[in-house]
């Protein structure tokens, strides 16, 4: 057996979380329970909140990934992914307790939309907190990736989608014109397609089932993951 | 905080606790991820088949089972849960090496057919082992639940649902017919409902949308974990 193993450091939301260790399930080839990956997860709800603490000065959440890290490295992951866009914000502090690679979403993503949708421009989509911090950029930029960003009010629109639909666990219908509001934003200023780049987005779009060009980077982290730890995809 | 965590010895399948592990998101009342339950998840695919170890002398799950259960009371779950009906009878032997309670899928479901269908009758639904190790028939007869189970027909109908397509990762449609031949036979015996007594059942149940009466144990435990935690449903 020289198949690796994935530890999920979840709760980041939990919703989330089960989106990503179901698209992990969904998209290995097998034919049988022995065919999947051995997937670890903590879904530790009890994270501080990453946009809070990144742009409002609020409770750390280093201290308790790196309480899942150690649970998830205890366990024998192999690898770690986090089903988080925004607490990205904090990995390179993350890695340096790290025993095993974490692979980023940031740059799955990055590979997914130069392989899908090479000399197209992106939107990405977020929270506030990704978007400020520039997560998307450097990952984006280094492929030569093209992207467009939200405005202001566009920011506000998405935040309101992220905290007070999915992850408040209201019905997706409640978000619908809000998410058609930043998609015209986007195709206005030129994109192409849009990076779902918050993991309660493509819970949203998957169930509005939205006619537009879409990178969703739960799927590219699931692919990512899978593929490292010596598995075929679907 | 007192509240407490639950720990899923899964894997039995991979999508059966992804199953799990989504409906107990979805039924916990949350308004923001930390109102949620920690969950700790081993999805170790790799626990040898149930059904095969009970019925044809196939390699012994135990241990892979005991190795999960450690995994998860280090990570410190407060109460394990097993998403496969199959894998409750080694429960009595997996107990002697836990620190920490089990939740039965198999009591969750006894109490839920009582307060959802009491005076009714249920056809116990699952793979081959769970019905001829009678795994059901204690926890519903302690109860007063009235049942019938399936001809020795029915039971390769529901091996077919279970690992041929279900497992296999096959489109649930095409054990429409087998599902709907298995529920014929049920309420010629006079069944007035069905427990969906094996971890796949339900998705495939789910999807099919079939428009019978059925016990969910999968939702049963959840709704009990959940609970024992001290947290609430919706």
């Amino acid at each position: 057996m020289d198949k690796k193993s994935i530890g999920i450091l979840g709760g980041m939301g939990p919703l989330a979380t089960a989106d990503l260790f179901r698209k992990i399930v969904l998209m290995t080839k097998a034919e049988r329970d022995s065919d999947h990956v051995r997937i670890y997860i903590d879904d530790n709800c009890f994270i501080p909140d990453r946009t809070g603490a990144i742009l409002r000065g609020g409770e750390n959440p280093l201290p308790q990934m790196r309480d899942s890290l150690s649970k998830l490295q205890s366990c024998g992951a192999d690898c770690i992914i986090m089903p988080c866009n925004t607490a990205h914000y904090f990995l390179p502090q993350l890695k340096k307790d790290a025993r095993v690679p974490f692979i980023s979403i940031l740059e799955a993503t990055a590979d997914y939309c130069l392989e899908m949708y090479k000399g197209k421009t992106a939107c990405i989509l977020g929270t506030a907190a990704t978007l400020d911090m520039k997560l998307y950029d450097n990952a984006l930029s280094a492929k030569g990736v093209k992207f467009v960003t939200p405005s202001e009010e566009g920011k506000k629109t998405l935040m309101r989608i992220i905290y007070d639909v999915v992850k408040a666990g209201r019905p997706v219908e409640e978000c619908r014109a809000d998410f058609e509001a930043v998609i015209a934003e986007g195709l206005e200023q030129g994109a192409d397609y849009f990076i779902l780049g918050c993991t309660e987005l493509p819970i949203a779009a998957d169930e509005l089932k939205l006619p537009y060009l879409f990178a969703d980077p739960t799927y590219a982290l699931a692919r990512a993951a899978i593929h490292f730890c010596g598995y075929e995809t679907n």
